[in-house]
C-alpha cells in the first residue's frame, strides 16, 4: 500500500481558531496530516523564533490520519519543531492558515501566517499560506475551501521552484460570485500608521498601534486588484530578498574609507 | 543655518547594547540623532509588531543633538513609533544595529535589526541595516566605524531606490585586514535546526532551538564569501517579495475547482 503523503499544518491565530480547523478538514482529504501550531494567538509576529527561552509542546489529539500538537512558540518555531522533531516521516507539503484576515501586499512581511511558509520554503518543502480577507473570528469559510482544496493538490502534484512559496488570499464573497484565480504580484501598499495614546488609571501614557491601509497601486496584475475583483490572489513568494535591480548603481558608489578615518 | 538632517537610529539587542552606543556615536557626526529602541533584547523577532497588547515609550535622554527614548514593543514597532509620534521633523535616514552576530544570508529573514531597516523602506525613508560578524556582548566595533560612517554618509547623499534599503555585514577582524566593500547578492543558505530537549526539575520537556548554519552557495558573489574574504559586504534588500521568475508557470496551471466541490 502507498504511504498517503504527509501535510503539515499551521497558523499564526493559534491551534484554537476556526480556521486552522477548515484547513486541517480540507487536507485530509488529500494526505494524513500533521497539525503544529502556536497554543496562543501569534499574529503580527513577522519571522520571529524563540532563542531567548524555552519551547514546550503538547500532543492534544492522536488517531491514525491526523495528529495535532499546540506549541508554545510563533509560528516558525512551530516549523521548525516539526521539521526537525515532531515528522515521523518527510513531509511533503506545508499550509498555514487559513488565516483570519488579509495578507495580501506588504501584509505578506508582518504575517506570521505567510512566515511559516517562508519557513518551509527555506527547509525546501513546498509550502503556501492561506488566508481569508475577514478577520472575524465567527468568518465563514465555506466559499474558500474548493481553492484551498485544489491549489494544495496542484502543489502537491507539481511542487513549487526551489525558493518560492505562495501567497494566497481569498475574497471574503458568497461562491456564486467568486472569479476563480488570479496569479498576480504584490501591490505597492503601506500601513499609514498612527499611535493611539491613552492614559492608564496611574496617569501613565501607553500607545495602541493603528494604522490605515493605503493601496499605492494601480496595477490590475497585483493581489489588491484581484481581491477587489472578486479573484482569489495567488502570489509567488521568494525567500532571495536580494534587490538585484540595484547593484549595478551602487557597485559605481566609492565605498572608500579614507575619509573618515 | 541650515539644519543638520535627523538621523533615527535602532537596534534588536536592545537600549543599552554596546553596538548601539557605537552607532549613535558615529550618527551624531553626520547629523542629529533620534535613538528609539527596544527597552530588551529583541533578537531574532523578524517582521514582529505588537497588535495584541501595548506599548510604553520612555525618554531616557535629551540634548541639543541627541534625544533617546526606548520602547516596550519589537524594533519595528520602534521604527513605527519613531515615524508617527516622536520625530519633530522628515527623518532623513534610518540606521539599525550595530548587531551583535552575522545578519548575512538567510539570516536577513529572521533579523530583528534588518526588520527596522525594512520597516524604514516601507515608510519611503532611506534605511540600512548594520551587523558586525561577532556575538559577544564584548565585541570590538572599531574597525567597523570607518565603513559605518562611510556607508551612512553616502546614502545621506545619494539616497536608494525606491523600496530598497541595505543589508550590511562586517567581518570581525582588525582594522589592518580589512579588504574593503563588496557590493553582494544574498547567500543561499539556511539552518540545520536541532532542537535541544532537556528535562525540567518536575518531569517535564522542553526545547531549546539551536542549529548549524549550512552555506549551500559557492558563488563569488555573495556576502558570505565577501565576509569569508575580510570584506564588508552590502546586500540590497527589498521589500516586495514577488517571484516573478516563478508567475509565467504558475498561469499555465489549471486552477478550475470543478473537481473539489
Amino acid at each position: 500500500m502507498t504511504q498517503r503523503p504527509l501535510i503539515l499544518v499551521c497558523n499564526d491565530d493559534g491551534i484554537f481558531a476556526p480556521g486552522i480547523a477548515a484547513l486541517t478538514s480540507v487536507m485530509q482529504d488529500l494526505g494524513d496530516v500533521l497539525v503544529v501550531a502556536p497554543d496562543s494567538p501569534q499574529s503580527g509576529m513577522g519571522h520571529a523564533i524563540t532563542i531567548n527561552s524555552t519551547l514546550r509542546v503538547h500532543r492534544i489529539e492522536q488517531t491514525d490520519r491526523l495528529t495535532r500538537y499546540s506549541c508554545s512558540g510563533t509560528p516558525v518555531d512551530c516549523i521548525k519543531m516539526a521539521v526537525s522533531k515532531l515528522a515521523d516521516r518527510p513531509i511533503s507539503l506545508i499550509v498555514s492558515g487559513i488565516n483570519h484576515g488579509s495578507n495580501s501586499s506588504i501584509n505578506v512581511i508582518y504575517s506570521g501566517t505567510m512566515s511559516a511558509a517562508v519557513e518551509g520554503c527555506i527547509e525546501g518543502i513546498p509550502s503556501i499560506g492561506f488566508s481569508l480577507c475577514n478577520y472575524s473570528y465567527e468568518a465563514d469559510f465555506s466559499a474558500s475551501l474548493p481553492y484551498v482544496k485544489k491549489i494544495a493538490a496542484l502543489v502537491l502534484q507539481k511542487g513549487l521552484p526551489e525558493g518560492v512559496c505562495l501567497n494566497v488570499n481569498i475574497p471574503s464573497i458568497h461562491k456564486s460570485k467568486m472569479q476563480g484565480v488570479r496569479v498576480c504580484r504584490q501591490a505597492k501598499a503601506f500601513w499609514d500608521e498612527e499611535m493611539d495614546e491613552r492614559t492608564d488609571p496611574r496617569g501613565g501614557k501607553y500607545y495602541w498601534l493603528t494604522g490605515i491601509f493605503k493601496n499605492m497601486d494601480e496595477g490590475i496584475d497585483t493581489d489588491e486588484w484581484a481581491l477587489a475583483n472578486n479573484f482569489v490572489s495567488v502570489v509567488p513568494v521568494q525567500i532571495d530578498i536580494t534587490a538585484y535591480q540595484a547593484m549595478e548603481e551602487l557597485k559605481m558608489w566609492d565605498f572608500s574609507t579614507h575619509d573618515t578615518l
